[in-house]
């Protein structure tokens, strides 16, 4: 399915330069890197420290003693790895911790649903609060809703996410989940629940972070499933006032995060180092498999692979962000820290899916090694994109800086069936798919970082 | 898929008959039967009983107060579609409730679990209880270990079940949770976890019922997602003693079920009645829909289109039975409430998926009646089956007592994904299968109960 469609959008790709221009001549990829990109398919790596990390840590919250434990785990594998400069950069921030959660219908059809605070909501007391549940298709009915429709009420926002290949439907439906608590909030809401901003039919609710506006004040705010928020919305249409129990307990505090920061040294120290990660705490009711324990898996496999070929012209750097759930705070502490230049960044946050496309945002004057990077994943399915944009999570606000950056887009059609849910567990990661990832990485960083020279036998 | 899997099966049914012998002659179809199955593949009926049952009611654990509601919302919807001598037989019954339930990992990686109790479970008190976990990975394995292998640990047994499209392999596989707690107990064990019987990789466990062998002491005994099940299973193989706490709090108690049970009068009373149904009750964590409001409403639909569409010659009687779950409860009261011979049992109860197969058990002597059958429900895309057996949950016994039976089997692919889990909710309901059972069991019953006289005008 994912190759049908990464082969009809090269199809595409390539169909308007056959009808109406010469095609461009090819650009040649050097041997070293299509042979580094070929032993990438049988990488093993990646899997390794995907079934690690997710085995033996599982959930690791921002801020708190697993997300420390992941840390401890992420020192110890760089380090067995071979990697050079293994630290830790810690930073402290705010923690925000689930308690007991439930949903229940009192009225007029008594039955439970199930739901999850989002990550920042207020806290119910232990029992709960109870109240009459005020019913919104969409987040815009509930801006338009007068403050008397909404106030003392639970408000329920339903939405409607399509699946995606490149996930835009997060970006233009997520929408219930951040502004909706405070929307609901100033309007006199005593709390709301959103239907999961997610594309799966299983009772396991999408979290996820919000944040309410300055002055206004925080209300409980949780997710239903799929089919519990289908559900509210049958028993809202049969017309008859619908009373909610709803306990969602959390707990605020402070806690302490960090980055953990790797190296493949470069030949030429002077020259600025090429940045692969991806993040290392998880949310708190999986065990981060896709998101992310396969990305930063991906970045270091492919950073393990050119360190046992050689030696990289430029350092390699990889980062394990800490704390990005909450809100890219591990990129932030990074970009507080890092002033120096980098030569790109790039991170993989979207997955596990097969790479079916790569942008660069790596400036005019270096288009030709742009076109080298996308000469060189085409084997592997992947088409050429915007050679003008480039994204990231942690590394976004340093791309809106400015930094050159690379983005290898992850099929993400199933992304949201999982992202943030109890379901993130390893099964969901599939090794053929993961292995593209590596190979593909492992190509970019061949190319960025290059030339690669052969390491001496050591006597 | 479901199609051409059907398609498969119809050619190699006939095949040998085309090849070795000249094919049987047709059997023909009265147009009588033949339209009512068309009409019914417009059906409305059974989509509304199941979105009614699973909305209005939801879960219905049998002998608990919302199975009683969902008696009376039975009753209310078989007065409303026009049924005659629409009555509840009442019974009791020992009730099994489910309370807080928990597993945690203590040692060496600390970290959750899901877990949920199995009927008839013993409770943990509320704090739960520690063990060292010992792992089988089959049933056999955990029979062949010591005694002192398990003693005083929580038994954690896996196995492999397979999809099936018949569900055959419930009965090869589902071992570990029907004897698996009465071996672990015998062995000295202080409560047992199984990987569920199931073939899904959701965060949401597969209950059901097990009962103890006579004179075995019940202990605490859960099922763990596959998710979790392989987890654990990552966790032993790292070879470190693995520390678990385990929180399964139930009630046993007492309560009252029933069958509701509903008629469309035959022209000849004298004549043996055809029975169709399903079960009304339902596990507590979904809304049963398909486990097993499609059953009745499937067996309740067709019943109505052939009451609107006439009077039969034989009455047919529909039972919703209470009960099933905790082991036929309603069928066996039925049984001994009900010896009166019957033209034919028949019950829907393996979900909503496509019938692919008819099996009938009508004897010897009515042959000619189950091949009109089976030429009945060709045109459905409908194979034909044994005509010397036929099963079913509730009227298994009055099968094996003798009673002729009929057996539509619905494809069961994808049936253990969801069965006994949270995740049987209404959008698990495919409308269109559903359409193609009532068109099925409205032709089977057209047949078995016909001919219908068409109803007088009425002045």
């Amino acid at each position: 399915m994912i190759r049908t469609l990464s082969a009809a959008l090269l199809l595409a790709a390539s169909a308007p330069a056959a009808s109406q221009t010469p095609p461009a001549p090819p650009v040649p990829v050097d041997p070293r890197v299509a042979a580094l990109r070929e032993a990438a398919l049988h990488d093993q790596y990646a899997w390794e420290i995907t079934e690690g990390l997710t085995t033996e840590v599982g959930q690791r919250l921002a801020g708190t003693e697993a997300e420390a434990r992941a840390r401890n785990w992420a020192v110890a594998r760089l380090k067995a790895l071979g990697f050079a400069n293994v630290r830790v950069e810690p930073f402290d921030m705010p923690t925000w911790t689930r308690g007991p959660e439930s949903a229940e219908i009192l009225a007029p059809f008594p039955q439970k649903l199930v739901v999850a605070a989002l990550g920042n909501s207020a806290s119910t007391p232990p029992e709960g609060i109870t109240g009459q549940v005020a019913g919104f298709d969409t987040l815009a009915d509930l801006q338009a809703a007068p403050d008397s429709a909404v106030r003392g009420k639970i408000v329920f926002v339903s939405h409607a996410m399509p699946r995606t290949q490149d996930g835009s439907g997060y970006g233009y439906f997520g929408g219930p989940r951040r502004q909706g608590p405070t929307i609901a909030s100033r309007k006199g809401a005593i709390a709301i629940v959103i239907r999961s901003i997610g594309t799966d039919y299983h009772r396991n609710p999408h979290t996820g972070v919000m944040s309410f506006a300055d002055g206004v004040k925080p209300i409980p705010a949780g997710a239903l499933p799929l089919p519990d928020a289908e559900q509210l919305q049958r028993i809202l249409k049969r017309g008859r006032p619908v009373t909610m129990r709803l306990t969602l307990v959390s707990q605020a505090g402070q806690g302490r995060s960090g980055n953990v920061i790797a190296e493949v040294p470069g030949r030429d120290p002077s020259l600025a180092p090429v940045l692969v990660g991806g993040h290392l705490d998880s949310w708190d009711q999986g065990t981060g498999a896709i998101d992310d324990a396969a990305g930063v898996a991906i970045a270091t496999a492919a950073a393990k692979r050119i360190r046992d070929s050689g030696r990289p012209l430029r350092t390699i750097r990889i980062v394990w962000f800490g704390a990005e759930e909450p809100g890219l705070l591990g990129g932030q502490d990074y970009m507080r820290k890092h002033k120096e230049p980098h030569w790109a960044l790039a991170e993989s946050d979207f997955g596990a899916g097969r790479i079916w496309r790569v942008t660069t945002k790596l400036g005019p004057e270096r288009d030709e090694e742009a076109k080298a990077v996308q000469a060189a994943l085409a084997p592997l399915g992947i088409v050429p994109g915007s050679r003008e944009e480039a994204d990231g999570s942690d590394i976004g606000p340093m791309i809106a800086a400015g930094a050159p950056a690379i983005g290898l887009s992850q099929d993400g059609t199933y992304y949201f069936d999982v992202h943030h849910t109890p379901d993130d567990t390893l099964d969901k990661v599939d090794p053929e798919a993961l292995r593209q990832n590596v190979a593909a990485w492992t190509a970019m960083l061949a190319v960025l970082a290059g030339p690669i020279e052969p390491a001496r036998k050591r006597p």
